[in-house]
């Protein structure tokens, strides 16, 4: 396989960084362009972005230039960190010049056309791309993926759907600061503190999944026939996000029956040789206390949903805690998943 | 009123501290009697205590000889900070001796004709009592608080349970390390991470407050008809435990009405007027990001249960978040207040 | 005394609010105005400030308007809470209109004839006020505080200076996030993480106590003759500056002569009686842990100085650690302190 | 070259734990033996072992027995993760029988005849081997690493020391939690918090710099003419301990000599292909705010020594921040480093 070019939209942010940080070395892409704001423009790439993650800025990308946001870079695949607003305005102009976009924003997210996409749970929802493209009349596309609390979340409820059907489920979260961007939240307010409130999160918690694990009926996604009540929060944790939840199933199932749905879900073939695709989807840990979020944030490289504490629901059937890594699986990781996946359907 | 003299059993641990902090100038009770682990018996409460709480050690406590823990002491009422497996064994001993102990452990929580008090919900369960002394001939009695992380949450149910109706409630605790006592959790759990597994910790939570909002038919306590599903998380806060509730009712009623339910609940008259109740027995606060442990446990001196984020619920009627302090309410400011009310109600 | 009209510039941001905080209930002083940024100005305070203290923003604050910062308020005294630059620009209008500005700001600390004011420390140097004022025309005045690093560490440095001689100091800070004002510090910064600077913090912490030690020699202040070097640090604390010195005196002496000269350490009879004085100056605890931040930031309600661990030191002759709460003693509460003690001396 | 077999004794603990980690497949090393306490001994180390380490427990490991700790073991190399009290009494057991010991352990680091060994610092230190089996009639030996807050603490000094000589040192070091051990520190002390002490830390930072850095002469090593005077503190940090460093040289010099000494310190040919040798011993950050324990600790796998803040000092004549990992460089890393040094010197 020849190498793609890719660019990074909105490079210099917390999201931006994990981009660079996952495509160095990734055997597939190649980082031709990142792209920053008004301040940055103009400088290096090594200037302008004041790196935050513990590991060091590649050296290639330190001495990128940072160019501005707009389509035409050269590039065929286009990874979007931007800003909402931002997003919303360039994301569409992007697509319509040709290039794949595959973006960490919200805006288009539950657009109809737009896949909003893991590709363990929904690798159907790609066959959207075509229909997007003669739709709206664009070269290229938009691909989405999720909110970040939802994406582990999502994983772990598939092989329930799949296997015993899902009603209503009740979703606490508790959130890494990360979630927020850089800077984000203050320290004075996370530390010997829990903030319970998200702004916006909950409504996507209520939505998302819902899309996700819908059927592709045609050129419509069904929605799936479940319902969410979600609580967010956040919590003094750097990265990896820890979901709650209690589940109402169509079918009665045991603790032992829903722990062997999930480790036994597997992700279709073309989905599990993808780069990013870890060894396992999703994990089930044993121990009483996990999945803990710095200790199991980095199963498969961040890529791997580690569930823990599978036991009956005293109203519902079934409750556990499941952990993913915000930051990867949950922004860049995902998208970076998902350019792969259209990119091994043919699609880019 | 004579000042009552009292003994704090287990008095140097960190829940044993609270109860000494918190009697410091009380104006019904003078502190007589101290007792501590061997290792302390013998040498004064300065010497065999490592207070670990950020007010000063009361200089009366600091000379006072720490005693062992035995039935006897010169004290009407004992507060028992004892661990599980000494209270169990040692607690009814006192209580026959003719001491009035009114204790923070859990082994005489839930047995029939014991009160889990707390006097704003459930004053009338104190005629318990009576019944106590005489069906097991006791000159004293035992009287007992419920776990930390039920307290707040009850009382929050409290209005709703007499206003509407409460027939099913999901409960997730984000509760700070001092539950856990002292050495408690170590720092390696908590920094930047999410323990999601308290032991013991949820079936309190489901058979708790249902015997405290349960109605004394007789000498028997019906237990309130209504089902809890808890999950337990322990995170890097130091007091205060914040609950995420969605609570199904009998009659459904809007966020304003349950808004209108919480803040126009009352205390009883003789409650009212105990030296520890606070001002308000539940603030409703109106910010979307309240209440926060660090900033909202304080509220009434840490009698407050402080709630907030009160909206419609997506599977039953309403949700919202609830904060108490854990080491004041939620133990030993808890246990002081069920004395003053046995006190106030001439039962001591 | 008739209570003194007082104003609060700059009261929205986390400064201003502990302002805000400690003049509720002041015996001789009533705020009568609170000022803010345009974004705040023509509402109330408590529409316009996000509050992030743990106890109530005060009832009568809620209701007060927000202000423009503007010279000719209803207020002989002004506390400043201002922001560097805005300080260096307005601080010296509302001193030619005739009010007394109390500052929190770096901009005037070092101007000849501006006192640097630490009660206990240099109370001498209130001598400047009518100088400053005939110098400069000037119907009121300019006072500031120090630096909140440095305000402990100074007060720790006193009675060593008066005993024995103080010539060259090494001090190493661990800087609570409250310094750095709200927002500040993200929280993605110093959870498990430190950060090893402060910027223009080293600079302050080697030039301000020299001032404050120095002694008033008719209208000029003689630089004290003693050399610092200091480190700063920002670790994961909300309130409470911790510092680490090794110290060299002019004449040798024993941690135990050390110690003793701390502890008999008084503040001249004025002080001694302002209102925000506190019964110790300085507390010299025993403990070998101590002092610690979250422990000890409250002793004296946040205006003693906590020192412990005082040992030989290897190199020079004597070392500490010594604690202060940051944006008490360190800032708003000592500006009060500030202004109380020009009221006694009459000179407001 | 042939695999070598080791064993790990205390592997159980959050040393020894490391120790597994950092062994599983090392390219020279292969573990046959893990030792652990009474309480663990007859199960698999999967059974005993809470394993605290965020990457998965190795498979090999899980289903090892765990073994007494007494000599005789089948392995050539044994490392020592022992508490101090037994490190004392059977490291020279095992000594005796043969084996040759690496241990993080504090008894044995001040004999004459044992080397303190940092590869990059004293390798020539390995002389004493033959010197200590020699005179206590030893078929194995003892080698030690040193204090975790010593180590990159001593590397920063040596080519200070080479280049213009170091008379005297202020260290103030910010020390991980892990440093402590698990459970060790209790969150309650640490969330907010700071602990200005840690017991016998500050008596190894003054002394065992002093013996890595000296030179030896003949069969006896001279201890390095320097005077260091520490200050020790424990905060909310997992891992990577931080130092701030104040040096007085014997030949004066500027901020960018220093930087450029450090910069271009090479360890010795042997060393440097060891297979934990990092690529740089010492890397110098050119940042304003870094070294940071967090975003600076894996640096070179852990075993890289980070400095920044490289400026003049008021006092001596350069001040620096200096980062390590605790459990890597300082703790089991260096202990394998060791090893692999006295194997590439054909001393094992």
């Amino acid at each position: 396989m020849t190498t793609l070019n890719v660019a990074v939209l909105g490079a210099t942010g917390a999201v931006g960084q994990r981009f660079v940080q996952l495509l160095d070395g990734h055997p597939w892409f190649k980082v031709t362009a990142l792209t920053g704001s008004k301040r940055t423009v103009g400088g290096t790439y090594g200037e302008g972005c004041r790196w935050v993650l513990p590991t060091e800025m590649p050296e290639w990308a330190r001495y990128l230039p940072v160019v501005e946001t707009k389509a035409g870079l050269d590039a065929a695949i286009v990874f979007s960190a931007l800003p909402t607003e931002q997003a919303k305005e360039v994301e569409p102009e992007f697509a319509r010049a040709g290039q794949h976009v595959f973006s960490n924003a919200s805006p288009h997210r539950m657009w109809a056309d737009v896949p909003l996409l893991i590709p363990e749970v929904n690798a159907a929802h790609t066959r959207l791309v075509p229909v997007q493209r003669e739709k709206r009349g664009w070269g290229g596309s938009i691909v989405t993926n999720c909110n970040c609390t939802a994406t582990g979340f999502t994983v772990s409820l598939k092989p329930l759907l799949d296997t015993f059907g899902v009603r209503r489920v009740f979703a606490v979260s508790l959130q890494a600061a990360s979630g927020a961007g850089y800077p984000g939240v203050p320290s004075l307010d996370l530390i010997d503190n829990v903030i319970p409130y998200i702004g916006g999160e909950e409504s996507k918690l209520h939505a998302e999944p819902r899309k996700m694990l819908g059927i592709l009926d045609g050129e419509k996604i069904e929605l799936a026939a479940l319902t969410i009540s979600a609580h967010t929060n956040r919590v003094a944790v750097i990265d990896g996000h820890l979901v709650c939840a209690s589940v109402e199933l169509e079918t009665a199932a045991s603790p032992e029956e829903v722990v062997a749905a999930m480790e036994s879900f597997r992700a279709s073939d073309i989905v599990r040789d993808l780069p990013s695709s870890p060894a396992k989807v999703i994990e089930v840990r044993a121990e009483s206390d996990r999945p803990q979020p710095r200790r199991d944030r980095n199963a498969g490289n961040g890529m791997t949903t580690v569930v823990g504490r599978v036991r009956a629901d005293e109203i519902f059937h079934v409750k556990y805690a499941v952990t993913s890594h915000n930051t990867i699986k949950g922004a860049a990781g995902g998208s970076i998943h998902n350019a792969e996946l259209l990119v091994a359907e043919g699609l880019v």
